[in-house]
């Protein structure tokens, strides 16, 4: 049977709030609050933060996952989202997450991808 | 500055080998393994194993991430591999881990795609 996961966009943005791509703690915030606005539903998450600045962290969603890695120290960001199509159709939720990401980072995006999966 | 983060593979695969989808044990041995051939530095992973079979599963390294998820009832996983280039160019790890990732799960590739972010 052909099955067709679903769609995933893949970011990279500049920020000057270097303070939001230094730390985790703001991104996770954020993180969580998609998660619960978007009815999304999380199996498990890791948040790493580099000692010179920077951080990693991945949240493990029934839908699939969620990324981001910083670099401070040039202004940037890779952001990935990916949801299934398991139960529902999640396509515009993820155009809409990587919006408020983009939003709540003040990110000015760079170069973006969206493959259908 | 300028700076490109480095390569991302992106695939779809189909494996008929169920058993190797539906738990995350083995996969959870081949990412160690990978990791440890390959020099890469692990910052923290999520292994999900869903009731109903398939797992989801993310690897968080300091070079960026490895993500897999598996629908054994499709006979399908999508995979996920990027690399950053911080301290050198890893374009060449990416291309190998996918290679064995797909080789491990006897897969047949159904979509790949290559970004360099």
């Amino acid at each position: 049977m052909k099955y067709s996961p679903g769609l995933h966009i893949l970011a990279e943005f500049s920020s000057s709030n270097i303070g939001l791509l230094s730390k985790s703690s703001h991104c996770k915030q954020l993180f969580n609050s998609l998660i619960t606005s978007h009815q999304l539903e999380k199996v498990g998450e890791v948040y790493h933060d580099f000692e010179n600045g920077g951080f990693t962290a991945v949240v493990c969603l029934t839908e699939s996952h969620i990324s981001i890695h910083t670099w401070p120290e040039y202004e940037l960001a890779t952001f990935d989202v990916f949801l299934s199509n398991y139960k529902r159709d999640n396509s515009k939720k993820v155009e809409e997450i990587y919006s408020e990401v983009l939003n709540f980072f003040e990110g000015i995006e760079r170069q973006k991808s969206a493959i259908n999966r």
